[in-house]
């Protein structure tokens, strides 16, 4: 198993074998702009305008949604569809993921990032949960992490899924906690991996401002 | 402001300084023996048999209990008081905080340990909480821990504040959380820190494996 190997891909199965992000192949390294992260957001002009209408319907004065409101915002656009709505720490750790200047909110632009990140997950869940149980198991979990692309230990995939599931079985909500958490940690990291090498030099008020709010 | 700086007790207020645990001033930086981490586990041995009662009543045949165990664990105990009892999601961190060996589960030992630093915080959370609202503000929490002996920057403090809070206050639930990850986390980079100056240097697999389970 090759180590290091960075992942980062929304979940996109189709199209996207495991290996195709390995460091140093990325042309940019800025949030959303590494190679794997499709540009989602000149894709979706038809789709634009009820994403806008959800948001704007939650959004405060000041244009943004803060965790509590992004939560009313996707229940009410009914993204999760035949699963449970997302909890309101998915919802923190959603906001978390794409606030790179630390507001705790989220704008319009970030909220389309996540909107198709969250399909791209549901999609992927769903193919895992072929009989619609809404829940799946340990090792359909590991596997998903790997065609994402993610290079992790036996060890590290097993920590995962024990801490991602409930009697023994994951749930769309925590299967989206796992995934967004997977990203922005690995974003996090390779932001600070210049060489891309899968090791980083961190200290302590940095490693804890990104992790405590992940 | 002095950096690096760590906290890592328990919370325990009175008697213990700002800047007690700076790096290099423990003798033993095994997790539960640093300068900082009262040697709980010898000191209750009244409180011992009521702690055994609530952990056997939820524990498997195993004799540990999961993060569901916990929950219901810790709400038959009346840790929590008048406040609401504790989120599955902070169990699970709570389980986290102290599964060493990544089972996902917690023995008697390290539930005593648990028990002793709720005991803590509840009562740090409900010094501060003297109006017993059930929130505090956000200074409220940034001074909280500044005094456990933290050394953040503002920035790390503020990101911290918003990320545990709900509708701009912090629930004792949140309080607990917060707590429980600023330890795991500071633990998880102090065993790496073997110069104890701040700065570690992280591989991708350990980073992902510390900081997706807290």
């Amino acid at each position: 198993m090759a180590y290091p190997g960075y992942g980062g891909g929304f979940g996109n199965f189709s199209g996207q074998m495991p290996g195709m992000q390995m460091p140093g192949t990325g042309p940019n390294m800025l949030p959303g702009g590494y190679s794997g992260y499709p540009a989602y957001s000149d894709n979706y002009s038809s789709a634009d305008d009820a994403m806008w209408n959800y948001f704007t319907a939650v959004a405060g004065q000041d244009g943004e949604v803060d965790a509590e409101e992004l939560q009313k915002c996707l229940t009410q656009s009914g993204i999760s569809g035949t699963y449970s709505p997302f909890s309101l720490e998915t919802c923190r750790i959603m906001i978390a993921m794409l606030d790179r200047d630390y507001t705790g909110k989220m704008g319009f632009n970030e909220f389309k990032e996540l909107w198709a990140a969250l399909n791209a997950w549901k999609q992927n869940f769903m193919t895992i949960d072929q009989d619609r149980s809404g829940t799946v198991e340990h090792h359909e979990l590991s596997q998903a992490i790997a065609i994402m692309g993610y290079r992790l230990s036996p060890q590290t995939l097993t920590a995962i899924a024990k801490r991602y599931s409930k009697n023994g079985r994951i749930f769309f909500d925590d299967y989206v906690a796992c995934c967004v958490k997977l990203r922005a940690l690995t974003d996090f990291f390779r932001r600070r991996d210049h060489l891309q090498q899968g090791c980083v030099n961190l200290i302590y008020d940095d490693f804890l401002q990104g992790t405590m709010v992940i």
